[in-house]
C-alpha cells in the first residue's frame, strides 16, 4: 500500500518537463498523497520542482508546501508573489501550518501576506499564533476545533458542528465551553448519536465533566506536551489560559514530529554533531556541524600527549602500547554511563532517585565491569607474550578507569541537568576526552607506583 | 495540570499502607489517572505496590495494569488467579492491551485465562491477535473499531454505531464494509451529522471512497507502521489481509510508543549499550548489557597494543604522545559519519543517493574537516614546543585518518543495511574500535615514511 519513490519515476518526471509534456507530469501526480508528492518534489532538480510544483492543483499544492522541508519550502515560496501566498496556500490550510509557514518569510513579505487575507478572524488567529514563542504549546497548537456552548440544545449543537466541521480536517474532540469560552468538558460522540434524534436534550445534560480533564497552557515547552500526550495515550489536547479559557487544541501528529526531532538530536549529541543536519546537506553544512566536537577532541589529544610528556615516555617506552585500549574503555564506559542517565532525565524514571543512591549504583556497575574486564585482560595479556609487571599494571590500571569513567558519565549529565543544560552535551565526544586525559593520568600513576613498589624494571620483562 | 509525583506522596502512602490506612490512600489515588496511578506504584516498595494494587477500584485497575512497566505487571498478574485475571483485567481492556498481557503470561496459565473468557467473540479476537508475530501491525493492532455495512441506511448506521461505541474507546474513523467484511472506504462524522435526521439517506450514498485508503497488512512490520502514520500523519491505520478484509486498526497511541522505543534503542547501540535497558535495572543487568561493547573494546586495545608494538616504540617513544590524539579523533569522525548515515537510512532520505556519490561527498566532508583539524593541530602543536618533525608527522598522520574514518563511518553501515542487518549497530563501539586499529597503522606508517624520506632523527628534535 506504501508508496515507494523509484529513481525511473524521477527521471521519467525530470524527461517529461524537460520535453514539455506537462499531461503527463500531471498523470503521474494525481493520485499520489501530498506527502508522497513532497517527497518526489525533494527528489527533483531545483528548476524541474519549481515547474512541477505549478502544474499542480491549487489545493493540493497547499498541503504538499505543508508538508515539504523547510528550505524546498522556502525556495517555492520566494517565487510566490504575497498575493499567491495569501490566497493560494495560507487560505488553504490549517491555521498552525500557516503560522509555521509565516514565520518563515521575511518580515516585510509577512506583514504582505497577512494584509492580503481576506477573512479577518483567519488573519487575527494567525497574527495570535505569531506571537507564541517557538518551541511552546502556543506555537504547536491549531485554532480549528469544534466547540458547543453548554447552554444549547443538541439539535442547535449539531446544526454548528455541521458548520465548523467545514475546518476541521479531524474532530477527535468535541470541546464544551461556557459563554466566556471557558473549557467545562468534552461531549461524547457516543452520546451525540444517542441524542441526535431528540431535539429537547440540552449539552449540558449530556455532557462529561472530567475531574482531571488534561490541558495545556500555551507557555508549555512543546517536550513536555510530547510527554504528557505519550503518558496519557492523547489524541488532541485542549490549549486553555491562567482563566480556562480554550485557545485551541494541539493534535498528535504535530507531536509526533517533535518526538521524533527531540530523539533526532539526542542522538547526534551523541554522536558527535552539534547542528540538525542530513547526509544530503551542502558538504559545509555537514562540515560545520561536526567541527565543534572535532576542535573538542584535538584539544583532548593535546592535553593527552602533554599528560604523557609529564611521564617521562622516553625511559618506559612500552608503556605506550595500552594507551589506546585505556583510552577507549574510558571512553567506553564513560559514554554508557552518561546514555543511561539521560535516557533516565528523559523519561523521568531517574526523578525520585538521590544522587548519592545514582552514584552508588554506577559504582557497582562500574566495579562488577571492571572487574570482568581486568581480569580478562590480565590472562589475554599474559597470553598474548607482554611482560608480567606491565599485564598487572594495565589490569590495575583499567579496573581504575572503568570506575572514574562510570562515576564521572553519571556525573556529568546529572550535574548539566541540574543548571538546566541539555544532559546530552555530555554524552559523546565531550565525554570521551574527558575520559581520556583522566585514563592517560591514572595509567601512569599506576606505573609508577607499581615500578616504585613492586619492580622497577618491569619494563625489562616485555618479549 | 501535569501531575508530578513527590517523595513525600510516596512516603505519605507507605506509611498509610503501615498504619492499615486503607481510606486515606484511596482517597489520595481516587482523582489520578491510570497512568499517573502507575507512575506511583512504579515508586512503592514490591510489597505495598501489592497492597495498593488491591484497593483500586476493580474498573482503574484494569487500565493502570496495562500502563504499568513489564515486569511490575508480571509480579501484580502472579498474585492473581486465571479468573481473576479474565474477569477483572481481560473483560475490562481493549483487545491489543488483552492480547499482549495474556501473551505475558505462562504457557499452562494463558490458557486457563482465555477458557474464564465468558464473551467469546473476544476469546476469539484475542486468540487471533495472539497468532501474529511479536513487532508486526498484527501485534499492534486492537479489534475494537467503528464499522458499518454499505448496505445500511444512516439511521440503523447511527442505531448500530450506538452499540459499537460501547466498546470503542477513540472513534477516529468510521470504516464502510461491504457484505464480506472487504473494507470499501470511510465514513465522515461530517456527512453523518449533516445526514442524521434523514432517515433515508443510505451509506452508499454519503460515504467516501478513497483512492488512496492508506491501509497495510498485519505482516507488515511495526517500524514501518510507524514511519507511514508519521509520513501521513494519521491518528489510525486500518489493518486488512489480502483479500481486503478489515481485521482491525492500528491507533496512534501505540505507534508512538513504538516510535519512542525505536529512538531509545538506536541511542543506545550508539552508546555501546546492548540490551534495552533502564538506570533503574539491577546492576548484573546494566553490566550485561553493557559488557560486550566493552570486550570489543578490549579485543581492540589488545590488538592495538599489538600493533604499536610492531612499529618498534622503544626506538620512537616520542610517538607515544600523539596515540590518545590519533585514536580519540578517528573514533569521532566515524561516529559522525556513521550517525549520519544511520539517521539518513531511518528517514529514508538517503535512498535515491548511489554509493558513489554517497562517499564522495563523505570524503569532501573528511577532506575539509581533516585540513582544517591538521592545520590546527601543526600550529598549536608547534606552539606548545613538540618538536617540528614530529607536529609534521601528526598532522599529515590526522589526515588520513579523519579521511579514512569518515569513509569507513559511512560505508559500514551502509554495507550493514544492504545484509538486512541493523545499520546502528555499526555506531558505536564498533566503529572506535575499528577506527583505533587502522588509525595507529596509518599513524605509524606516515611516521615511518617521514624518518625514512626526510628526518631520520626527527624524535630528536623533541624538547
Amino acid at each position: 500500500m506504501s508508496f515507494e519513490i523509484t529513481k525511473e519515476l524521477i527521471q521519467k518526471i525530470e524527461s517529461d518537463v524537460e520535453n514539455g509534456h506537462d499531461n503527463a507530469v500531471t498523470e503521474v501526480l494525481r493520485d499520489l498523497h501530498p506527502a508522497d508528492i513532497a517527497e518526489v518534489l525533494d527528489d527533483l532538480s531545483t528548476t524541474t520542482l519549481s515547474y512541477v510544483y505549478r502544474l499542480l492543483d491549487k489545493e493540493i499544492a497547499a498541503d504538499v508546501l505543508v508538508e515539504l522541508e523547510e528550505d524546498l519550502r522556502e525556495h517555492l515560496m520566494k517565487s510566490l508573489t504575497s498575493k499567491e501566498i495569501a490566497e493560494e496556500v495560507i487560505d488553504r490550510v490549517n491555521s498552525d501550518d500557516a503560522a509555521d509557514m509565516i514565520a518563515e518569510l521575511p518580515t516585510e513579505k509577512k506583514e504582505e501576506v497577512i494584509a492580503h487575507l481576506e477573512d479577518q478572524d483567519q488573519a487575527s488567529d494567525i497574527i495570535d499564533l505569531l506571537n507564541y514563542d517557538d518551541d511552546t504549546a502556543g506555537a504547536l497548537m491549531a485554532k480549528e476545533l469544534m466547540k458547543v456552548n453548554v447552554n444549547w440544545t443538541v439539535a442547535n449543537c449539531i446544526r454548528e458542528m455541521r458548520k465548523q466541521a467545514a475546518d476541521v480536517d479531524n474532530i477527535y474532540t468535541i470541546y464544551v465551553v461556557d459563554n466566556h469560552d471557558v473549557l467545562l468538558g468534552r461531549l461524547s460522540l457516543r452520546k451525540l448519536l444517542f441524542h441526535a434524534s431528540s431535539t429537547r436534550a440540552l449539552v449540558s445534560d449530556i455532557y462529561e465533566i472530567d475531574q482531571q480533564l488534561i490541558t495545556v497552557q500555551p507557555d508549555v515547552e512543546e517536550e513536555d506536551v510530547a510527554k504528557m500526550m505519550e503518558k496519557y495515550d492523547l489524541v488532541s489536547i485542549p490549549v486553555v489560559n491562567d482563566a480556562g479559557v480554550l485557545l485551541g487544541r494541539i493534535t498528535i501528529d504535530d507531536v509526533v514530529d517533535v518526538i521524533v526531532e527531540e530523539a533526532e538530536k539526542d542522538y547526534q549529541l551523541a554522536s558527535g554533531i552539534a547542528e540538525d543536519v542530513e547526509s544530503k546537506d551542502q558538504i559545509w553544512t555537514l562540515t560545520r556541524a561536526r567541527l565543534p566536537w572535532l576542535l573538542i577532541g584535538l584539544a583532548g589529544g593535546l592535553a593527552g600527549a602533554k599528560v604523557i610528556g609529564i611521564f617521562d615516555i622516553e625511559e618506559n617506552p612500552m608503556m605506550a602500547l595500552f594507551i589506546p585500549l585505556i583510552a577507549a574503555m574510558g571512553g567506553n564506559v564513560g559514554v554508557q554511563s552518561a546514555a543511561i542517565v539521560v535516557q533516565g532525565l528523559a523519561n523521568k524514571s531517574l526523578r525520585n532517585e538521590k544522587l548519592s543512591a545514582k552514584l552508588l549504583k554506577e559504582f557497582g556497575v562500574g566495579a562488577l565491569n571492571g572487574i570482568i574486564c581486568s581480569i580478562i585482560l590480565l590472562g589475554a595479556s599474559y597470553l598474548l607474550g607482554f611482560g608480567t609487571a606491565l599485564c598487572f599494571t594495565v589490569s590495575i590500571a583499567l579496573f581504575a578507569v572503568i570506575i572514574f569513567a562510570a562515576l564521572f558519565g553519571t556525573f556529568i549529565p546529572l550535574a548539566l541537568d541540574k543548571y538546566d543544560i541539555d544532559p546530552a552535551l555530555a554524552t559523546g565526544p565531550f565525554i570521551t576526552t574527558a575520559n581520556d586525559i583522566v585514563g592517560l593520568i591514572i595509567y601512569f600513576t599506576v606505573a609508577q607506583f607499581v615500578a616504585a613498589n613492586f619492580d622497577p624494571s618491569f619494563l625489562a620483562l616485555l618479549p
